[in-house]
């Protein structure tokens, strides 16, 4: 079954009123917000990376969607699968890291066995509180689209962990990111929509846009490229179908104040869908607007 | 590495306060609590194992733990790995008939694509609210141990779902074992300690004994047995190292009320470890009292 035909038979399900319809990426329950990624190895990492930075990266793809909803980390569950010594040792290692890095405590968890040779599955759970941010829904036209940081350098940097020559910062984005989560506590309040950008720019604002009821327009001249992005020689087409970037995405009216370092790429208007410009020149879109099977 | 020296290690890390000192089935936070349960095609449940039953068996035994702290199930999340779309379908059904039966619902998850071939790997996280029970380190020498319902049944299940011949019932038991939610709420205000038999009644009559920092004594001619297990051919030995059984144990003094049926199979007292008797007579302990690696 594929990811949009399974969640449309889990809404036929009784739902919590805290999931939110299971339109978002994380549920509301008290003064608390859920969230819960899987990595598989094959799928989300590579059997080869190093596991210290497979522990940073289920810490951080969870802490990102408690970042774009403005909230505080509180702490974590893991569902870890039991394997070689050496490997779990640096996983462990990898998991104090992110912990302290992201001031994040360890709440509890499921170790299991798995059949000899069966690709790694690991799960984190992330509760976060104070969650300030408004739903993903919440753009109107007239508002103007921003994403902090740069977009790219993971996909990049996938391509580095496969084999390409480049530089570490891009493998870093890849391999370590760094979620936004001081970046959102102080969005929150300016903000009409946000959530991050995990599985490509295109596609998470077209989501936004979807969820919100109206249009958006990038225009691919705005999307900020690092240095590092550039002279690897990737282009703005492709940073903003790549994914994994875990900066924040949002939609502020255009006199909002915006409090951290960020870059306007686009617009809400009315109507709904996607569509590209560069230096306001139509761009077709591209087939293939980001990941479209990880949730 | 095995599961006592990775959560060893896990207790090194940054602890939440409601971890509890991982020493628990649970977490607290806030109002409320949380478990997780993980479980592995080939190792928790069997490849053939008709679907809707391995959703029940997830909800259920996360909902077991909910039940050991008299909680009130609030929702769960769900991290589960798309496949085939029978199996997917008849998993749905499952989730259905399990969450309408302990009047649960759900709350978010995360879908997953895994390589071909690989093992199924499912996570449920279940939350609870207004969790009424002592802690499983309450034990006092003195107390009496108890336990709900009958034991054994489910592993002689597991051994008719690996084909032997056997009542529907013993396999049901294994399948679909129902948690203990309203005894468990009704148990609450009366009892010392409580937690789930999940992984075999001596094993986790010892646990108990141990976080309390008592000892146990258990009388085998005691162990509740349902006729369809005697007719089976099982013994109270087997029974009681057998597992899955999803009954509250629990410790109360001896002149405690006990609102529900259960039956009293041993006693605690001062000093550590477990013994065993049969009518009174010593009976030597088993190499193995239930299963160890799992959480």
């Amino acid at each position: 079954m594929i990811e949009a035909e399974f969640i449309a038979a889990l809404r036929r399900l009784p739902l919590h009123p805290g999931a939110l319809g299971l339109a978002d990426d994380v549920a509301r329950l008290g003064e608390h917000i859920l969230t819960t990624d899987t990595l598989v190895e094959g799928v989300h990492f590579l059997a080869g990376d190093p596991p210290d930075d497979v522990a940073w990266k289920l810490v951080a793809t969870n802490l990102s969607d408690l970042a774009a909803k403005g909230a505080r980390p509180e702490g974590v569950l893991l569902n870890y699968p039991l394997g070689a010594d050496e490997w779990d040792r640096a996983f462990l290692a990898g998991l104090a890291a992110a912990l302290a890095a992201f001031d994040c405590a360890l709440l509890g968890g499921d170790t299991v066995s798995l059949p000899a040779g069966a690709p790694r599955v690991l799960t984190l759970t992330a509760i976060g509180a104070d969650a300030m941010a408004p739903a993903r829904s919440g753009a109107v036209p007239g508002d103007d689209l921003w994403v902090t940081g740069t977009i790219g350098d993971a996909g990049a940097g996938l391509a580095i962990a496969r084999g390409a020559a480049g530089p570490a910062t891009l493998l870093a984005a890849y391999r370590r990111p760094i979620p936004r989560v001081a970046e959102g506590r102080l969005l929150a309040p300016q903000v009409h929509a946000m959530m991050d950008v995990s599985d490509g720019l295109l596609i998470d604002a077209w989501r936004m846009a979807a969820a919100s009821g109206c249009a958006v327009t990038i225009d691919l001249a705005l999307v900020p490229l690092s240095a590092d992005y550039r002279a690897f020689g990737g282009d703005a087409l492709a940073a903003a179908t790549a994914g994994d970037d875990y900066e924040l995405l949002f939609a502020a009216a255009p006199d909002a104040p915006i409090p951290v370092p960020a870059a306007r790429v686009g617009k809400f208007l009315a109507g709904k869908g996607l569509s590209l410009t560069e230096h306001g020149n139509a761009v077709p879109l591209p087939s293939r607007l980001g990941f479209e099977h990880r949730a």
